[in-house]
């Protein structure tokens, strides 16, 4: 599924570029199987492509600097945070150079007074947050994984609390970009808003490294809230659960989070994370504002959950209490994996619309079953996102042919529902067939063009997004 | 200023559309002056250009077959909505075919459980709202005219709340349009948030009609709040407002509106809608939530108010105050033009840091008055977006002279605050020497590969966005 589909390996062009990169950056130029294969590793079932080399950066100059000697071979580049994407984006099918962003890792300015801020692609999430706590701001983006900042861009990503904050398109002001003949542009000024001309922040946010290499990313801040709570509530259905979903957003109740497990994910958490949650669907919650903006939040919502059914439902402040909820549902991709010891995940991201979640998620949960599969189900409610994980032993040929219908099948019913068959992971390899089914192929014909245009020579991470 | 640069007239090509679409569209194709007058007209100092013909379409259909036509000729195509645009968007410097999207005038669904609607481009926003109230729904953007949705979409619209409900942008989830060659695309899904590909729907938002034609949107829209209130509060001085409204959006409180007027608008709104406001720097609010949530923002808001030398401040949730309010800050326009009966309108748009604006509105205030030109300003604080308007009288040549001088030196200051030269008007005909200005020249060749890539005979909307 993730080979090079018509694609040719250029080997001239790669050894003659691996030769003069070699003698540009010395031993910042690797070439060692370890490192090769860490940075085309990829973290779920989609098989790893080495790239050739990789050149670990250390500046926008030395970006545009690599890109015009791969432009010059026709060799490919395919730029590499933390490798913690999904869907094969660091996976090079037909080889090329890696350009490793990891050391462009400084923030570069930070105006309090504007809350945006400007960091190397480098900065993961989680450096950034411990960077900016203690002037009162945070950056809300949260993907779960401590992703760099430059990848999360360019997979468009969001997670937990996208209800409230919005994705990374929702958060990038404007972005410094090497594209595929060397050039640096800037995409707009430090604005909140602006009309100015064509959109390139957002066409490059989600773009995959496609079409340009993200070198410096200007966001969007936040300011600490006064007070942050959490509450939890079990539902006797998905169905009852995704009703309060759907009450909470018309209600303009404004969550920061809004997470749903089903009964099976639930059991795994209690298990690993040593807790005794009803095991039936459970909606966690996070409320962000005022002292006593939370307490009516936490109060409203409790009203709206009982109407449908809810039950169990707890809410609180205290920092402790707060942690241990949510260090389970962080922890729940770890606690679905000890419900088989040794498995391999295979991930679904799914998005529909908020009244078609119910029938989504209840219809994954059956066809699994119906397929003799395990898997259990997070989902970012508030969005209609949701990760049903088919939890599987690669070596057993048969359940790895099961698994791979049941994702196909999952994408094409979630695009029967006006949904996407990735809400935030991407569409990297695997997902390349489902994208043009989503969005037709006149659609993809015009994505195609704006690929060629910007870069006619198909080096900038080929292989995905687009068919080959 | 708004001549057609480089481009050149087809002549022949515009005779045969002409001859085609009268037989394929009869009386709903017009020619004459009164109606080609009205789609070339602009409401601002922008010269008039009128198209060749106008086409009343009906249909996503009709809009495809008028392209085609246009295509295999190589005749300009330019959008005609409700010609409420500032930046000469519907003038046609080279003659061509405006399509009138009027007749497109219908809401074709609303999905209240997945708080979003799809429309056809000549629904207005007021039309939309209307429809929508019974069912507790609202569709936020406000650009002060009475727009269309699609026109509002072509050029990335705004407004008084962008503060808390974003842009365009943040607003349409999905779109379909004919392209160049007359293909009609759909850029998305309707899932409230998705990776799927590059993003073509913040792509053609802004694109002011000269990549696509959009013919369906489909929008987020938002519960309408339990609980509305507005207030005001004066200042002895622009910088001290600004630094109230800079407080505001560090704390976080989620204010609806937020609008900046000067002292000298604030005069001219005094004398037009008969109130006694101190005639200082004022700032006029709109706070949403629960009935609890409006008053706690309030307080908080007088309290940051005062610390910031605020005085006079009142808070009201009565809808007759509130109307009142809010009704003279929409009147500020028609207020303004009674400065100086008789008088054109010069408008400005720009966008800055927010910690910038208080400098860039005082030293606009300063160069006008320096210049011998009256320029009222009113703000979109909370986005450090305003728009310092020059009354001009257009028979004197020397004082449009210091106009355009003036426009050109605002500019050129919001671009130094690393800022742009318009927040939500667009770039149209007259700012394209800013927009390279702002984002560099080699921005502007992306730009311009991916207008080639889309419309290579340069068909639609030519003369706008980018440099003829």
């Amino acid at each position: 599924m993730a080979d090079g589909g018509t694609l040719k390996r250029n080997d001239e062009g790669i050894e003659t570029a691996l030769g003069i990169l070699k003698q540009q950056f010395g031993e910042r130029l690797q070439t060692g199987d370890s490192v090769r294969e860490q940075h085309g590793h990829t973290t779920t079932w989609i098989e790893n492509q080495w790239p050739d080399g990789v050149v670990f950066a250390q500046s926008t100059q030395e970006v545009s600097e690599i890109v015009k000697v791969c432009a010059a071979h026709r060799v490919p580049i395919i730029a590499f945070g933390t490798g913690t994407s999904l869907e094969g984006h660091v996976n090079a099918p037909i080889g090329g150079i890696s350009i490793d962003l990891t050391q462009m890792d400084k923030v570069l300015e930070v105006n309090a007074g504007d809350l945006d801020c400007r960091v190397q692609p480098g900065v993961t999430r989680e450096a950034l947050n411990t960077y900016l706590r203690d002037q009162g701001l945070f950056f809300p983006i949260d993907p779960g994984a401590n992703a760099s900042l430059g990848g999360m861009a360019a997979t468009r990503a969001s997670g937990t609390n996208a209800v409230r904050y919005g994705t990374m398109k929702d958060n990038v002001l404007s972005l410094e970009a090497v594209m595929a003949d060397g050039r640096i542009i800037r995409t707009a000024s430090r604005a909140r808003k602006s009309s100015a001309g064509y959109d390139l922040t957002r066409l490059l946010v989600g773009s995959e490294g496609t079409l340009g290499i993200i070198t410096e990313i200007t966001l969007r801040l936040q300011g600490i809230p006064e007070a942050i709570s959490a509450a939890r509530c079990s539902f006797p259905s998905v169905k009852a659960a995704s009703e309060t979903v759907m009450a909470v957003i018309q209600y303009g109740l404004p969550v920061a989070r809004i997470e749903l497990l089903d009964a099976q994910m639930v059991g795994a958490v209690n298990r690993y994370s040593k807790l005794d949650l009803p095991e039936t669907p459970l909606l966690l919650l996070e409320f962000h504002g005022s002292d006593a903006g939370v307490v009516e939040q936490a109060e409203t919502f409790g009203a709206l959950a009982e109407e449908n059914g809810g039950t169990g439902y707890e809410a609180t402040a205290t920092l402790e209490e707060r942690n241990k909820l949510w260090q389970a549902r962080h922890d729940a991709y770890w606690a679905m994996l000890q419900i088989r010891p040794g498995c391999t995940a295979v991930a679904t991201d799914v998005c529909v619309p908020i009244s078609r979640l119910a029938d989504a998620v209840e219809a994954a949960e059956a066809k699994a079953t119906e397929m003799g599969l395990q898997a259990p189900t997070v989902g970012h409610a508030g969005d209609g996102n949701f990760h049903a994980t088919v939890l599987v032993d690669r070596d057993n040929a048969d359940e790895m042919a099961r698994a791979a219908k049941f994702v196909s099948w999952l994408n094409d019913l979630a695009i029967s529902m006006e949904g996407t068959c990735t809400g935030e992971h991407g569409i990297g390899q695997g997902k390349r067939p489902y994208l043009v089914k989503e969005l037709g192929a006149e659609t993809i014909d015009v994505m195609g063009a704006i690929k060629r245009a910007l870069d006619p020579d198909n080096i900038m991470n080929p292989g995905k997004i687009l068919p080959a």
